[in-house]
């Protein structure tokens, strides 16, 4: 079983835009008109891009949420993220309904620059329990680059932290669009993000007061394994947890694009605690002309670590995304089952 | 010969401290108090400090700069900021003239946020032409972490590459102290700016419209050999000019502090393009249990590069800090000279 932990709705239908700009211009008077859009369009959108591209790289699902940049949680107020929240979150939940066993449900959350996180949890809380979701993602800075929320150790995030340990679910830490023009978005603001993140759970005592809290950082930890030594440092000279100790309560993912920051990222981080994942129809949408394969077909960089043995694989792959997402387990299980029918079946 | 490029006045005597103490209660009412510091509490600040690891280390000389984290160029406004900048220069000028052997100076810019970086090319000048620097540090974010000023693509940073070009000098890319609490100031703010850099950088026609420009990404980069397929990718993507060809154009230090990231930092950026340089009394300052070395003594990570050649290291170590730095080249000749003189002279 090989699960892709990171994959974003990149390829929506017409129809989610048409509400994003009917929101932007009605900005101030929130109203949640209907989304327009069909069964058919869902399919046909998926169908020629991440279905197309699981099978042909023998992926056999996703763990899917709402396009990330595209969440401007910067954007209008509260009310409006909450709606613009709502109806990604919910044609996510359409997707999975229409391919119970390619794609798990992980949500979006109605952040707003300024407003406490516990406004979140309401939404979070309908997304697992009403329509099946595994997870959220998490965007430490709702300014799009400004970063004026306090950090994600402050008491500020609790709430939210309480949730997800009561929901059993995991948040995945990932930015959403910038609308600071020092940065650009996925080459500097994501992996901004990631580490940011990381070395504010460092220095906190976040993983202390939640021992179940379960956090991802994404795109390979943004510097995280590259600048280990630094943080080692940091963490000696200030006294907190080792950053070993914290790497191992942490998860990260593989949307990294070449053989030797995965290997890095493994090294580092270890076996137990990396997803694989590419972030598919993402933000490296070419091909690398050093080896023929589009930058997201990044399989054959995990496949190319020789050390790696079938147990570490099979960990990568699989199991550690079952233990960090334990609701994922019924949807591998029904995909398990499709697979065995399909084989006596001959599909 | 080898040359550390990348060292702080981290050990400044107190007269500095009081300066800035004095300037912070008094902020209202900008005044350029004198600073009473004695040539022997310079001597002794430095050979407790930088001298003996120098000479422990085997480095011939520094290039020294004012404390980076504490310019706090956030604080005050630009005459305050000019101020601070002043004493601070003319300190390591001190320095300089008392080991014009050892350290080569290098200068704060009296940056402000908001204020156009037209306005530091007069301490620029100065600077250069009446204290002998021969090169400058660079703030890319003068907020402190509020990211409110252009990116150093936009024409706003322009008059400054003039004056750079014109000097003929570089600039390191070099944060200052964050006010935001979302980051730490060495373990976050640090490492995006110098990633945040690159990016703005390469998104830009900076380096078209400067052929001659030059600049230094310190602390390894960031996260750029790390992410590197990240950034070839978005390269593509957006037909900017190959990332492989803004490497060549830019300059990188070796503060990182393992040999993992000494490689993959050599083998992404290439040896033509890396600088030695340790930071040393700065960021890092702890002994790593896994070497027992102090983590900032970091030039065994380089030697423990089998597959560099001793051309490659005299890159490293020497003649690409002569090219990026051409007014270095009288301070390296006169250490030469002393060397000799003391090999003849039998110190």
């Amino acid at each position: 079983m090989i699960i892709d932990t990171h994959g974003h709705y990149t390829t929506v239908p017409a129809g989610l835009r048409t509400f994003r700009a009917l929101q932007i211009s009605n900005l101030g008077r929130p109203k949640k008109t209907a989304v327009a859009i069909s069964d058919d369009e869902i399919r046909a959108s998926l169908e020629q891009g991440q279905i197309r591209l699981l099978d042909e790289r023998g992926i056999d699902l996703m763990i899917f949420s709402p396009m990330a940049s595209a969440m401007g949680h910067h954007f209008g107020n509260a009310l409006v993220s909450r709606h613009w929240t709502e109806v990604n979150n919910d044609l996510i939940a359409r997707v999975c309904r229409l391919y119970p066993t390619r794609f798990a449900g992980v949500c979006a959350l109605p952040q707003s620059p300024g407003v406490e996180p516990r406004a979140c949890v309401e939404e979070l809380t309908r997304c697992v329990t009403e329509l099946g979701f595994i997870g959220c993602n998490l965007n430490p800075d709702p300014s799009g680059g400004h970063w004026n929320d306090p950090p994600l150790g402050d008491t500020w995030w609790y709430p939210l932290y309480e949730a997800l340990v009561a929901l059993d679910v995991p948040a995945m830490v990932h930015a959403s669009a910038t609308c600071n023009p020092a940065f650009h978005t996925t080459g500097s603001h994501y992996l901004n993000v990631d580490s940011t993140a990381f070395m504010q759970i460092y220095e906190s005592t976040v993983l202390q007061d939640f021992p179940t809290l379960r956090l991802i950082i994404s795109h390979g930890g943004g510097n995280v394994p590259y600048q280990a030594a630094r943080y080692r440092a940091l963490g000696l000279m200030n006294k907190w947890e080792p950053f070993e100790a914290v790497l191992r309560r942490l998860y990260f993912d593989t949307t990294v694009y070449s053989v030797e920051a995965m290997e890095m990222l493994i090294r580092i981080v270890g076996v137990d605690n990396v997803m694989f994942a590419s972030e598919m129809l993402g933000g490296v949408n070419a091909i690398d002309p050093r080896t023929g394969r589009l930058f997201d077909d990044n399989k054959p960089c995990l496949d190319a670590l020789a050390w790696l043995t079938a147990g570490d694989q099979r960990k990568i792959f699989e199991t550690t995304a079952l233990r960090v997402y334990p609701r994922l387990r019924p949807i591998v299980e029904a995909r398990s089952g499709t697979e065995r029918t399909s084989a006596v079946g001959g599909e």
